[in-house]
């Protein structure tokens, strides 16, 4: 079994990039691996999120955030200058792609072939053929000319889902791992300072997961065993992380 | 571009065998190419279908009905004996399996896990890490253990599966193809006895799809062209089978 690391958002901003992050990372996957039907579901998705969610603005104010830092950085001794500098270049670069429209709303409104999809893929098993033959006739096209269509689509929320990825990247690494006991089962801690998100990491041979629950002052972590999915109540180590933002 | 068939049933019992069959082709896919989150879509679309029809009584009477024109074809002159011996004794086994209790509302009402997910997958975005922790963990097992697990869940359908898939089968072996033409893009038929589903291929560089339309008794077709998602309006030929139950 493969090490897992569970995050959990301790504010409504962060909440929402890993959101964003974990939409965008089905999409790809989907893109990837040619997942037919099944790539339309985290399109739609990413669309309805960012649709829902005004991202632009707080990305805007994280970048310009992490870009002064970036600065006062470099008058830091024995700072890897090059690294910091590529840092800058690419956030300045994310900010300028995002101020420009993303452009999706019109695309995802306005075509034809897409909203007819749309319509039909929240109904279940009404993409059949006969519902909708124009979703067949695209997916008997060759891979290269259905991956390079995806692409496209993809690449309307590219702005967004890379300053979303810069800025989680910086707020995971934030802070090392600590390692920890969850007595019975059970950890809570509380903040001194507000936190962003908290990550957890379990030996996977424990057949443990966490459930957390918190806010920027205080969270709790609860053991579960996976084989009931009852409350694991003896100690369980793990590795804990409480990252921050400037 | 591959070759395709347009299908379209001209009643409402082949309409509820082709939305099954559609999506568990589309599970099995999952299963077979390990989706991951991806999986779940078509699984709870799969259940959900198999609670909303009563598949069963449908499929009893179908079985029945094929049973005995297979022993009636058993008479015929230059027939296959042992072709119709194998088909009669898959029947046989089908129905055998189909008039014992399917399980799946227990499994999909009772394990937790299932449920915990199917709850959250109706919302946008909302399989994260910190929403489904026991998704993540689950996710995190080897493709073997999750392939197994897929399969079981799977089983429960795979009675109602096997039956629709030869009652489909054998409809559309009903008839062979002819060729016709769609004047200006447009083709209709009188059926003078009841038809089940028809089947269209067209040439798949002519870029055009068919949408269909229609009843036992006499169904249309436009040809659509799939770049402009319009009628298109010129001479398009097509092969056709009108395909019947007995």
């Amino acid at each position: 079994m493969k090490e897992q690391i569970f995050e959990y958002p301790l504010n409504t901003k962060v909440r929402g990039y890993l959101r964003l992050e974990h939409i965008n990372t089905q999409l790809e996957h989907a893109i990837k691996h040619d997942f037919g039907i099944g790539l339309f579901q985290p399109l739609f998705g990413l669309y309805e999120l960012c649709e829902r969610v005004d991202y632009k603005n707080d990305l805007l104010k994280d970048l310009d955030k992490y870009m002064q830092l970036a600065t006062k950085w470099q008058d830091l001794p024995d700072i890897d200058q090059e690294k910091i500098e590529a840092l800058k270049e690419n956030m300045a670069q994310y900010r300028s792609q995002l101020i420009q429209p993303l452009g999706a709303a019109d695309i995802f409104q306005r075509d034809r072939f897409l909203n007819s999809i749309r319509q039909r893929l929240t109904v279940t098993g009404a993409s059949c053929n006969f519902d909708l033959p124009q979703l067949h006739y695209w997916l008997a096209t060759s891979p290269e000319q259905r991956i390079e269509q995806a692409d496209t689509w993809h690449n309307h929320f590219k702005p967004l889902v890379r300053s979303v990825d810069c800025i989680l990247e910086l707020i995971r690494e934030s802070e090392p791992y600590s390692e920890n006991t969850a007595k019975d089962g059970f950890f809570q801690h509380i903040n001194h300072s507000p936190i962003a998100m908290i990550r957890v990491k379990i030996d996977p041979n424990s057949r443990c997961y966490p459930t957390i629950s918190g806010h920027k002052n205080r969270f709790a972590i609860h053991m579960v065993h996976f084989d009931n999915q009852q409350h694991y109540v003896n100690d369980t180590k793990f590795s804990l992380a409480c990252c921050s933002e400037p």
